[in-house]
């Protein structure tokens, strides 16, 4: 792969649309920058990757429980959390136009919209603001939370009680935040409404290091056991200089992007915050954050190691993992002469998973394709299309990542059999229908 | 259930907050009037209500797929809606204070909090406000939605093109809203974030009716599929001064709430919007939403069928109906005189499907109750619990709806079984550890 590769970038954004995997948001008013739709397809493939997150990570640990808090959050929180202060990039505004850009990416006094004067580097908050409730004021203002971990930490309390955890424990939750960012862009890499997958785990301050290498070792493992190409993922330490205002210690999980001008990409990143986060919020709300070790009979401010992991980042860094083009061998007689598209995604990740294709519209194969398909949308995501000839329609599910296809044909109204072809092997099984379902159950281990 | 019932309401609340389903958000800070979280279990429960109904409404339907849009949106999105102009509650101001008040919810001309003079009511806008990228001014300004519906209407053409779909179909979003209540309240039931679960069908007018009374039933089936007590539904149609400015026919369904003076509370609403919404972006987008029926030829609007439900409302409807009281049965010494809570959650909803209890914390039991949990764990929601009798172990899992309970005791070491404990039935089985997953996998057909 070049370091950039626009061209494979412009495919799949234009993939994604004509498929319904993504469109941009308010696409009839002209869009709004920044803020991206899910589709049909890429509703399935976001809403398995954070339902196989939220397995690994809560359903199958003790030590994990989840959580959902809100968005909104008082002025208070962001003041505690740093966010209100910190959060921020520095920025010139031309005087002429008012346009504003980041300090860092103008390399001139003058500005690049209008070649009007700039400002000095001014800091511009990136959290979002809102207004609640009838009176009027700064008393009611609110903030979209910017990460959600803060939700965690307010919760900390409230969940150690409901729940009866010792340290070492970890609360997980995905959920949208929001970043007024200055320069969205990337398709869904940098938007302003996205969605996290977060944990917070809190560990005694002398095991922080410890579980610090534990976290960062679960989410490399996390990525590799969906991904096709490992060898594009790497580690990226944060430097000194780079750290959050929060952080001791910060590592990246990057992936190699056709839109990254040195190649690579942040999509995750394990941080060691310390006592940062509990200790604000003990100094600004005055509630005591302590933890008493009934062991040692220590008593201290627990430390958190954090997971961060993009939920909407991990959908591009699948799609752009899986995506494959390849010679003809759909059959698509129109597509002969071109390349052909298979998305080569986890089949426990592929939005849809078994498409039924009766051979033909008869009246009774479209009968016992749809016996067949009642059977099995119980327990599977499956689509049914009948529109085309059947290498077109192979070529359809090829795109779009399905990892099976069953075709019924009209030997299958004799001998109650149909053919099932496997994305990746391209091999045929024929399949008794009534086994059909076990077959798949196993296939996906349900 | 008397009409209204705060003590019975109380303990639900108090239950919900002791037990980790729900807190009020940013509680160390004092809360923020109308924001809850939801804690572990009411995690779990919520998104296996979300779950359900993408199940029975996307995965199980050929006629209905998924979207995921994004919450804000730009002004003229709600211009066109209809909401900028017309979704308000008229207010009175206090003078003196300028505290506001619902003027159908104020008898005097006196402010109830100092005594001041109120002013003639006014129309205060519900939507939330607020303000995108780096160039300050009203052409920035976006808003949260007050609705889900209105990201399907605007993509309604993607997502046709891109599936293909003919009328009638169905587009479904599950996904956040914001509203700015002036009167919050009622624990989870009037919050000012909130989640929805809503399908608009898209289909020839002339046929809007009959599919209106499908979706009616449709929707009334969800409701009775996992409730306990029927009777507490029922369906109430909006007269036509309550109806919404853009609904022809609407019925909402409501529940027995011990909260609600008349004691009945909405739940859910199906509601015929005509070709409003489409008609209304169509003129405002300049974008043609015309259908062209193949079949006839004729060129129209499509109508839209809406179900709308609330997925927070959802949780408190089930939550209210679980919840019984019941005499001494699980053997708690410190419980002997108190009547005992049991949850009778539907098992697919309950938070925790199987609680791994061992008799004793001597470690060769530890050690299997740990074995068995890791061979259920990637199949079901479990969890361990080895603190105190195996009486208050029962009546703590009853207390939060878990419908099985497995106990690991000194016999299970020899003869390998455990016994699971059924919550509504309180009848015990003795299973072989071995064959425990199948066992469980065909109570909840996984």
């Amino acid at each position: 792969m070049a370091k950039t590769d626009l061209d494979l970038m412009n495919k799949l954004v234009s993939l994604c649309k004509r498929r319904g995997f993504i469109f941009p948001s308010a696409e009839i008013y002209g869009g709004i920058g920044g803020f991206y739709d899910f589709g049909p397809l890429g509703t399935e493939l976001k809403n398995n990757i954070k339902r196989a997150w939220w397995k690994k990570m809560v359903q199958e640990r003790n030590d994990v429980v989840g959580l959902d808090s809100s968005i909104c959050a008082p002025r208070a929180v962001w003041e505690a959390s740093g966010h209100l202060a910190g959060f921020t990039d520095p920025l010139v505004e031309c005087k002429k136009c008012h346009h504003r850009f980041r300090a860092d990416q103008i390399e001139k006094g003058k500005c690049p919209d209008c070649g009007g004067e700039l400002t000095e580097a001014k800091k511009f908050n990136l959290l979002m603001k809102t207004f609640l409730g009838a009176v009027e004021g700064e008393q009611n203002e609110a903030y979209l939370r910017g990460e959600t971990c803060q939700g965690i930490y307010l919760d900390y309390l409230n969940v150690k009680d409901a729940t009866r955890k010792k340290l070492p424990f970890g609360i997980a939750q995905i959920g949208k935040a929001f970043r007024n960012e200055i320069t969205p862009g990337n398709f869904i890499f940098r938007t302003r409404e996205f969605e996290q997958m977060e944990m917070q785990y809190f560990v005694q301050p002398k095991q922080a290091k410890k579980y610090y290498d534990q976290w960062k070792g679960w989410t490399m493992d996390w990525y590799k056991s969906f991904i096709t190409q490992p060898k594009n993922l790497r580690w990226r330490q944060h430097q000194q200089d780079e750290l959050a205002h929060y952080a001791k210690e910060a590592w990246d999980i990057e992936y190699r992007t056709p839109f990254s001008s040195d190649g690579w990409s942040e999509f995750a990143g394990v941080h060691n915050r310390g006592d940062w986060d509990l200790s604000r919020h003990a100094k600004f709300s005055g509630v005591d954050m302590n933890y008493s070790d009934e062991k040692t009979g220590e008593k201290f401010i627990p430390w958190v190691v954090e997971v961060s992991q993009g939920a909407d980042r991990a959908v591009l860094m699948f799609l752009i993992d899986a995506y494959r083009e390849v010679e003809t061998r759909s059959g698509d007689e129109d597509a002969k002469h071109e390349k052909e598209v298979v998305l080569k995604l986890h089949r426990d990740l592929a939005p849809i998973k078994i498409a039924i294709l009766p051979l033909s519209k008869k009246e009774n194969l479209s009968k016992l394709a749809s016996e067949i398909q009642r059977d099995l949308a119980p327990y599977f995501m499956t689509m049914a299309d009948e529109t085309g000839s059947i290498g077109k329609r192979y070529r359809r599910q090829d795109e779009i990542g399905t990892p099976y296809c069953v075709t019924v044909d009209f030997e299958s109204l004799e001998d109650k059999k149909v053919t099932v072809r496997d994305r990746d092997t391209m091999k045929q099984d024929r399949v008794a229908t009534r086994e059909l379902k076990d077959y798949f159950k196993e296939k996906f281990d349900v």
